[in-house]
């Protein structure tokens, strides 16, 4: 189980895959393909395939899996136990690559290499000890889950030493919150509510969602017209009911005075956020959105490219509900810093699912059981799902808990294996 | 002169220019090299080439390159005087292309490639109609200069309006700011610091600076050894005198309590700023420390992608100086619009010259005589003198006003043309 296993070959997949007319679209990604840049780590031996991804929605797919052949070099020859043994490390020497750094640093293309990377490093590491992603994690002290991360330029808000005291502190209490593993993690609908799809559409698969157990579901706002918006938006609460869960994502569309108007619209609807509703570079407008609209609730962090920018956004209150991505933050680590980050400031993370949840369906059972995060529920968009492997087992609304050693992240048929 | 121009080819070049040990390094960059991802365009007569580029520091120059063969696509064919008449479109088209924008958005290898693309469109306008480019943009009137910006997400802090009566406003005193263009825009000298260069290098160096004219001088800070830092900005100092100008500049290597820390020892030296104290992305601490500092001044936005952030960092008082680079902003346009900013909220810009100051000298001019900007000073940096066609003429000290049409992009020898 625990067998030596060192990275003997390093490649990389330009995965895409084109969408079903309408699927995935929203206010600024009108005709999106859902491409992975998929990082293959091949155990020395050839008996283990370490399997990672970042997303991507088209023609620049190959520029991060360029990236992931720059950076991921130094990871050569290393056993994953010593690597995985320091990977906060691991991961800032690869962020601060000094000719590469100049890209981001800690963003855009080299950044998404970055996750793609790390997350075939946890996969690698999960199957060569034989474990789901999740267990694996929920196995590690407090001091080893740390040394995973790279808390860097967090320091005045969240030490290493905080770090584990905060998971310390969360012992005494997980087997309350292990019963998830049975039950399984609620699961929210985007499918529902994409841009292109016309009323009876939304009205029509929110229906078959909602007979399949679904009781949460998001809709795309940030129409040209913006009484398009609306009409969908009362259309949806309508059809879910007043005890159905709705959420409007505005994808940034807006600019901050266009948000203010249409936030203040919507929230006669009561959704539970509203998402993205601007730039989201733009820290000072989701501060005063965050204050104007109160007591509704903005969510954000899926073009939040690392941890520094989440902590000033948590700080600075201009966030109710944490979208951070493990394909947009450096891995899984990253996402884990992140999530520490939440905790400390009693945020509910709700991951933003770049990864189709199959990663991120390990993560949140690991951030309810060891840090004591809510357990809300998880983002579901299944159009991926005959590419995967493993795909996410949805039953009921429900995320079943996975079984299948790794992160989940294998390829199906030939695309599959490191060869 | 106005004859018709239309792009007819677009092509890249990477670029890669090995530096002088020692030469260019700083905290976070041990080694670099100098890279520029080149666009030319060609008319299509074949009788102008327009060249832009956007810098990198080695290995990723050819993700940047191939970045701008996917984005630049839409320019074929167009005529330039077009295509300028309504770039401001033409850009936020480029920068949200809805395949690509997931890359950034507007940050990273997709911005910096937007950057040559929109620094190529400049030059190649200036050489069809036969002036520098300084002349070009100071002959145009304040509706066709807003013309040529995006300012999307700035809405509640410049309008399109606004931009107009700024430049309008600053008309009536143009005459008396034009003298700047006989006695030439002051430089001040970033070569005589770098990180690796020892105590009697930086000494003999800054004395030769000296000897040519410059009295002002910059210093890579930010050593393992933070006494080396202390020892080396001492030396600067006594070595200029109470009257020559000295910045300090660390590279983002600090975390926030170690640059409180070291701001407050370097104040002691009065330097005239200190530059990237630590994370580019770190809006919140950047805020804290200018504060705390006060009356010292922090000066930084070589790593800050684009109007948004820059727009956030001036409204939150985080930065005293605006070094926007025109190199990893969208290039000459989103380059103006953050100096419109700046100039709204009374901060000099001081260019940092990832172009070697070869555009920067053009656009520090139109930022004085026609926004009323102070003339402050312009980075020199002289690595790459012998690769460019017509170098910056630094004499004295001072930058002499630039005569050849186009924007200064063209590379020297056989790498001049576009064919």
């Amino acid at each position: 189980m625990m067998a030596a296993c060192s990275i003997g070959r390093i490649s990389t997949f330009d995965a895409r895959y084109p969408l079903p007319p309408g699927a995935g679209s929203d206010a600024v990604h009108t005709d999106p393909e859902y491409c992975l840049a998929v990082t293959r780590l091949g155990s020395e031996d050839g008996g283990i395939c370490g399997t990672g991804f970042a997303l991507t929605l088209g023609a620049g797919n190959r520029l991060v899996c360029e990236a992931i052949e720059l950076l991921a070099k130094p990871l050569l020859s290393r056993p994953i136990e010593d690597l995985m043994a320091e990977f906060g490390h691991v991961t800032r020497l690869m962020a601060d690559d000094p000719m590469m750094r100049w890209l981001g640093p800690h963003k855009g293309v080299v950044h998404l290499a970055l996750a793609s990377i790390t997350n075939a490093c946890f996969d690698l590491w999960a199957k060569s000890r034989g474990v789901p992603l999740w267990r694996l994690l929920l196995d590690l002290s407090p001091e080893d889950t740390v040394r995973l991360l790279d808390l860097s330029y967090l320091d005045e808000v969240l030490t290493e030493r905080e770090a584990v005291e905060l998971l310390r502190r969360e012992m005494s209490t997980r087997a309350d919150r292990e019963g998830m593993l049975r039950t399984g993690y609620r699961g929210y609908d985007t499918s529902v509510g994409w841009m292109a799809y016309d009323d009876a559409r939304v009205r029509d698969l929110t229906k078959r969602a909602m007979d399949k157990g679904f009781s949460a579901f998001k809709l795309k706002v940030g129409s040209i017209d913006q009484s398009r918006d609306l009409r969908r938006a009362a259309m949806l609460r309508e059809c879910v009911g007043d005890k159905g869960t709705i959420m409007f994502d505005a994808n940034q569309q807006w600019t901050l005075p266009v948000a203010r108007k249409m936030c203040g619209e919507l929230a006669k609807l009561k959704p539970l956020w509203i998402e993205e509703p601007t730039h989201p570079d733009d820290l000072m407008a989701h501060v005063a959105l965050a204050r104007e609209i109160a007591p509704g609730k903005i969510a954000t962090g899926e073009h939040i490219p690392n941890r520094v920018v989440f902590k000033n956004f948590i700080e600075a209150g201009a966030m109710h509900y944490v979208q951070a991505d493990c394909t947009r933050l450096a891995g899984v680590g990253e996402f884990l810093a992140v999530s520490l980050l939440a905790r400390k400031f009693n945020l509910p993370i709700v991951p933003h699912v770049g990864d189709m949840g199959q990663i991120h369906q390990h993560l949140v059972i690991f951030n309810h059981v060891a840090m004591g995060h809510e357990a809300l529920f998880l983002e579901h968009i299944p159009h991926l799902r005959p590419h995967f492997a493993f795909p996410a087992q949805v039953e009921g609304g429900y995320y079943r808990t996975p079984l299948e050693p790794g992160a989940s992240c294998d390829l199906s048929g030939s695309e599959r294996s490191c060869a």
